[in-house]
């Protein structure tokens, strides 16, 4: 029996990490480290930079790290996401078989949380179909939470709904119906430029969560732009950027 | 000037809190704990022992109690909740005023996260009007994320939007228009059964992430009666309850 741990690790700060986080990274046999391409290893140094500095010393864990395979772009977008889910699994599958022995412990570190717009559990249970394999999820913080922190800012008013939805939907199906709440996750492409920006104001935040997190709030009438503009420069700058938004409608 | 932190302390287990929250309960001069009546008097014990068991020993805080005015139920509910943010903000003023020196740190155990259905931002922000005070939030895991992880699910399907309501929102509107997973927090009267059940699946906890979690998932025709029941003698039981659920429909 293999036992497979996902673990939300927030956006990168080690301070965000909960007690039950560090304490499975620690009692952990073998970490599984993605490397996803030049332009995201910087979130393969802060993943090895927690390992390394968590209070009571570095891991034990023998750090296993492997490459992602990327996801084919355009075409069918469920059937290349499975496709690509079904990659990851067999990586994972020939990973554990290679490193990990029997009745040992594996973590993976997830950025956020697992619980929104995230492949591992997923990947997981594809993983487990047919295998002596549990798995478990330790919940982290997720970008939800820290874009409201960092602002100041409920991601409700008061006693109304909140749709939780990605840059794609957004462009691709407008504002959401019946709602005044709306978070946007996975947005590459600045979809707020897209939408009627009339009475809708916009608290935006890249790298949440971080020392150097950038925040940006407003009517989008007005800085829709500035924030294109900004994001595309912080992208450049880091290599990398992750970014979060909440649009609240006025009412009528 | 006074620093208020409102500190998101995920279900009450201990394992749950943050580095970061630790460490600002640890920082506090004064802890403001609210007792809620005789039935969530079980709430205020589990702040207690998250003070009293933090690794590295008990906080040195003072730690003032105070009781929590009650919402006036009926009538105007909107008109109600301004009344009783207006009523806890008076209230926190005094505590401060005679428990707080000047230039102290006042901290907030908030019960999950702060960023949804939570009034203390809202409160706090009210308190900082014309006066010098610093809220600052300390995010904590949402039950959202426990359910989550107890059950194994993601909220979303894949690249799917996913929207959080309240269970008075679910009855009075129905099931909301275009998504097909909803979150319902805040839900003292089972709303999922008085939606159309056809094809619905729902995934239930009550105390999620505690060690005394109770977890039921499958077809709401099926079981929306059993959790209903077994919400009322778990409510019995304990005292209290705090219970979430994710909906999910079958696609078309």
């Amino acid at each position: 029996m293999i036992r497979l741990s996902l673990v939300g690790i927030g956006s990168g700060n080690l301070d965000q990490l909960t007690i039950q986080a560090m304490r499975t990274l620690r009692a952990a046999d073998v970490i599984l480290l993605p490397r996803k391409g030049a332009e995201k290893s910087a979130l393969y140094d802060i993943r090895r930079q927690i390992l390394a500095h968590m209070s009571g010393g570095p891991v034990s864990a023998r750090l296993v790290d492997f490459d992602y395979p990327l996801r084919a772009q355009g075409g069918d977008y469920l059937g290349g996401v499975h496709a690509w889910h079904a990659a990851l699994a067999e990586i994972w599958t020939a990973l554990i078989a290679t490193h990990a022995a029997d009745n040992s412990h594996v973590a993976l570190m997830i950025w956020g949380d697992p619980s929104l717009y995230d492949s591992t559990l997923r990947i997981a249970k594809r993983l487990a179909q047919g295998r002596d394999l549990e798995v478990r999820i330790v919940p982290g913080l997720s970008s939800l939470q820290l874009l409201s922190a960092a602002h100041g800012v409920a991601l409700n008013e008061i006693g109304a709904a909140v749709q939780i939805t990605t840059g794609r939907l957004l462009r691709s199906c407008g504002w959401p119906k019946g709602v005044s709440n709306v978070v946007v996750m996975l947005d590459g492409a600045c979809a707020f430029q897209h939408i009627p920006q009339e009475g809708v104001h916009i608290w935006w935040g890249a790298y949440v969560g971080m020392p150097w997190q950038v925040l940006m709030e407003g009517p989008v009438s007005e800085i829709a732009p500035r924030i294109a503009t900004k994001r595309t420069h912080l992208r450049r700058k880091h290599g990398w950027i992750m970014d979060i938004y909440l649009l609240r409608k006025a009412g009528p």
